[in-house]
């Protein structure tokens, strides 16, 4: 691959989590959820977010967020979210085919964040009760969020107060939670039930796991219809313990962590290093593994002589690139991209 | 566990396949299906069925039958099976899920088979074209069945005629696609679209796998929808590699029919030795690796006072009993739990 | 049309109805059931059914059952109803597409009446909490049934019971509720809320509206979420008063008891003299306006000569016509057929 | 009603049409469209728009404009429309209920009109063949629009050759077709498909229909699905020939166009005398039969006070009306509203 910070998927899985695969393999497991690293993992998660939770643990995002959803909205609910977010552009209606329908009413805000008023303002308007209206039903927060920004944690509670003055639950996407998390340096309670978060889309296959996520639900009261929206969705599994593991050592000494302060290190050096290039524009500030950057065609052209491509974004005319760094990127990597930039931009400026 | 033959779900993974896992963990690798692991499947199962295939990578069953029926079959359309098959009874609408409400349509036969002459009646006065009914869509066999029988090549091309007679694709529910196959001792080909299947559920699973399956359409040009399909379902890995790793050593050295015969061949000798002892019956033929069996409740005690216990079936009082040997199911466990039915076989008839 | 008795359907519409609604026709009003008409229809049927109902009115049968299930099913619910119900065979999936995918069970049982004892066994075997299976969550009953049959109070309180006991509400498709209803010469309230029934496809177009049926929910608080799956359905009407001012019509000096009567004579006298024909053969007593008869091919071929012919029901080969009276059937016509079906089974004998 | 223009739902029934349904009354006819109005309007509709076409009676217009994009987008699909298209804001979700999830895609524009530039490149970015994104499926345009405005024909032409050279169906709600239609002064072809058009939501209710709409498609091959649809919809009438007899009878010596001529005059008319008065803004230019008018608070305080009260849209505190007038709307009471009108915004200058 001579792609370049293509995406945190493309990196492989963290070694311990591959083998706590293997050592979970020994003997026979109850099936469908019923074994004991599944048992373990709602005590982990319970502990770690300081009160009882409902885990639903699978493998993907669009599968994490979509059932989510589906718990939270009805199939004639609407459901507010920033038109960025990976629910509206990157999961082919996955929403919509999972609520049986619902809307996602957009609501724009720099930096791929929810802006409170213009949230505010549409909830007041909404026609709350009249039947030709989408009823409001949830608002869908990404942290950290599809533009790399993280919300603050004041950010989190005015717009979960807002959904909270009109009734409606608060979802969170977090694909990246943990390269939010550091970058906070908060508890997870704080980012999220704290804060006025109702349901967690918990993302670990970015930050090194080999295919694991989880739906958290922090009132576990409103968690019954989740058992039958995830199984006929096909998204219980039969050998459940294969998934509890990963994300049980993945939780184990604070690999998370480690692995998001990395990437998210690698990004800031990344962006510390482009950033000052001439004609090199960081789009939004860099606050976790992400970077969305503008790249004059003559520097875009200059890489890849030297054999460097990246992922472009939006409409080609624009120049803006996608870099993500994940748990594993070679700081040498950086640097050795940060240098053939630094010359590609040189001589595109001469 | 003190559960004896509970699911062949309960076994772990094959040890090929783990070591495939870590093997394939090098590097980076295109997310979302780009890799090279997914592309070299889909030569290997073109290979294998003898005819270029189009493969979608899954880790359940439950997903693969629902995007498999959701590809062939409208809203409004009927799906022709069996009362006991996976998808009606043990799937929570999870064809009904994916095809945006289609019917499962009934249609009774011994050992969980479909009857061709009930099939061919229904479809006769179907009401085709009148708007009143469902349309006949879709005809859906399991292979092996859920009765643990197996489909004779003639059956299925006996059904697939009727089938193809009304215009209506075939998909086949290969959970226990191997172990149905080595039962039948013929080429997948011929067990496949030879017969009339146009859509197979391949399995893996059940039969040593960690979480893999593969929707394979036989005609790659009808796969399109399927793309969307399987996306907007969170059913699409990002790091697809680990699914496609895992079914290249499924196949790899005949791994997944070394699996299926073993599995069989448990199921043979568990049925021999149950089969003789008094008021014991088996409901049907032991073509695969399951047993349905009556047991005598005296029967029941008596083993369960020993500490073996088997997983009821159906209504309480029927006093049936379902086993399913797996992959790695022990000899010497058979033998044991042979020999303790005898003894309580024995006391209960004195 | 040379068919006879070929449907309710046929029929046109009852005089008063019909002078409704140019009544209806004089100012304003306010849409979307905000005008008088839809209040008052509210108010006369909360005094029909002595208990204040919440009411939506509707244009056709399909809509209010599809509509009344999904109000009481989640997708992923089990709806239990007979296999020869409006719901399973004549709604093109209109159930399934309106919950979004929810299962109807069918329980077999006489005349087109759900067996009390065949339900009490499949519900206590329906794996509850199990999200393998759909969750239990409604019973469907039709009043009369499409065999042209009639529940009594005794069967349809023992139903509703088996039901309440598991926790689930019922719904009454009563496309003839009126021909039920003076068939047990019961009051409304009888038959349905003071029986068990918790919802209701009220119907009035099969005999002698335009196109008016109601929804009818026993306990208003749980009425809300129609409103908004009425208005996304398109079954909202913008001109509702002409829906309510049809209802109104329908109910005004007991018009809807006096055209069932009518109808139910006509079948009585249709099968009184039927069913003394050689070699025909009543399916199933005449309860309300329907016949279900098998004839001799002799008698049909030579009733075809005559210029009457019948609608054929189920296989060809049965011989089965269904024949329908309505509101405004000519007795001198049941007379003018039974003289010439006489006449022909008298040859056909010979 | 002391609402002054509140709705043309809020309007009666033109007599002609009444007198119709009487007319059709008599003896039976075949049920669910088999009748001879049906035959007459397909033949009649046919005739009026120079080519064959199909033709789906309907009741109501959320049915046909979610019937109409559910035959043209899969599920997966993306429906391209403006923001303030009834089908986003007024349908509570029908058309993502009827497409079993697609996504509505907004392209803003002056005037409730998409814009072609716009349109151009969203599409030209939209990603078409990855399936992460949903799939551009359709172009939904709204004549006359939401904002009381009416494309021309070339705006029309250019909009539909974006949606070609991209492979879209366009679709058209026409619930104002009628007004739109006199508005420009040309054929219902110019206007449909030799603009580019390929199906059409045909409204009539609003002008002056008792609830009778039509879906037209102008390729009748492609309406075989719709059959379906409808019917699982329960949006096929039993009863049909009076949904047929309505639209038949609207079409009969130009009433339909008479009634929208009328309705856009006294549109006009309210346009004229409000438009001149101060502080009084009109928010588009007047081409059909609604008015969108933002007027000062003590203008709406004075005439509220005589007794004229208007429909407030949007937020509050924006101060905008809207104003619609009907096929029956009486000149006197346009200009006794004008009277009292420069009376209030007389005194409120002072």
């Amino acid at each position: 691959v001579t792609l370049y910070f293509g995406s945190d998927n493309m990196a492989g899985v963290s070694p311990p989590i591959l083998q706590a695969l293997a050592a979970a393999n020994a003997g026979e497991a109850m099936s469908y959820g019923g074994d004991d690293w599944t048992a373990r993992l709602t005590t982990r998660l319970s502990e770690l977010f300081e009160r009882e939770v409902a885990v639903f643990p699978l493998a993907t995002g669009t599968a994490a967020n979509s059932l989510s959803l589906a718990a939270i909205s009805p199939p004639y609910g609407g459901i507010y979210c920033h038109p960025e977010a990976h629910i509206n552009m990157d999961e082919c209606g996955g929403p919509e085919f999972y609520t049986g329908g619902a809307k996602l009413v957009l609501i724009e805000g720099k930096g791929a964040k929810i802006d409170a008023g213009r949230l505010a303002g549409v909830l007041a308007n909404a026609g709350k009760g009249v039947p030709h209206h989408v009823k409001p039903a949830a608002v869908s927060l990404t942290q950290a969020t599809e533009a790399g920004t993280v919300y603050s944690l004041n950010e989190l509670r005015q717009l979960a107060e807002i959904a909270r003055t009109h009734g409606l639950p608060v979802h969170m996407d977090g694909s990246r939670f943990a390269n939010a998390l550091v970058s906070l340096n908060c508890t997870p309670a704080a980012m999220t039930w704290r804060a006025g978060v109702d349901i967690l889309s918990f993302g670990a296959t970015k930050n090194g796991a080999l295919a694991a996520e989880a739906i958290i639900v922090f009132d576990p009261a409103k968690a019954a219809t989740l058992h039958y929206l995830r199984k006929r969705a096909g998204h219980l599994f039969s050998k459940q313990r294969y998934l509890a593991t990963q994300l049980l050592a993945y939780l184990e000494d604070e690999l998370w962590l480690r692995n998001a302060r990395h990437a998210n290190a690698m990004a800031a050096r990344l962006a510390e290093g482009l950033g000052n290039l001439p004609g090199v524009r960081l789009n939004d500030p860099v606050q976790a593994n992400e970077l969305f950057v503008d790249l004059p065609e003559a520097v875009v052209a200059g890489m890849a002589a030297k054999g460097f491509e990246f992922y472009r974004w939006g409409a080609p005319t624009q120049g803006t690139h996608r870099m993500v760094t994940a748990w594993n990127t070679d700081p040498a990597t950086v640097d050795k991209v940060l240098a053939a930039a630094r010359e590609s931009a040189m001589v595109s400026v001469r």
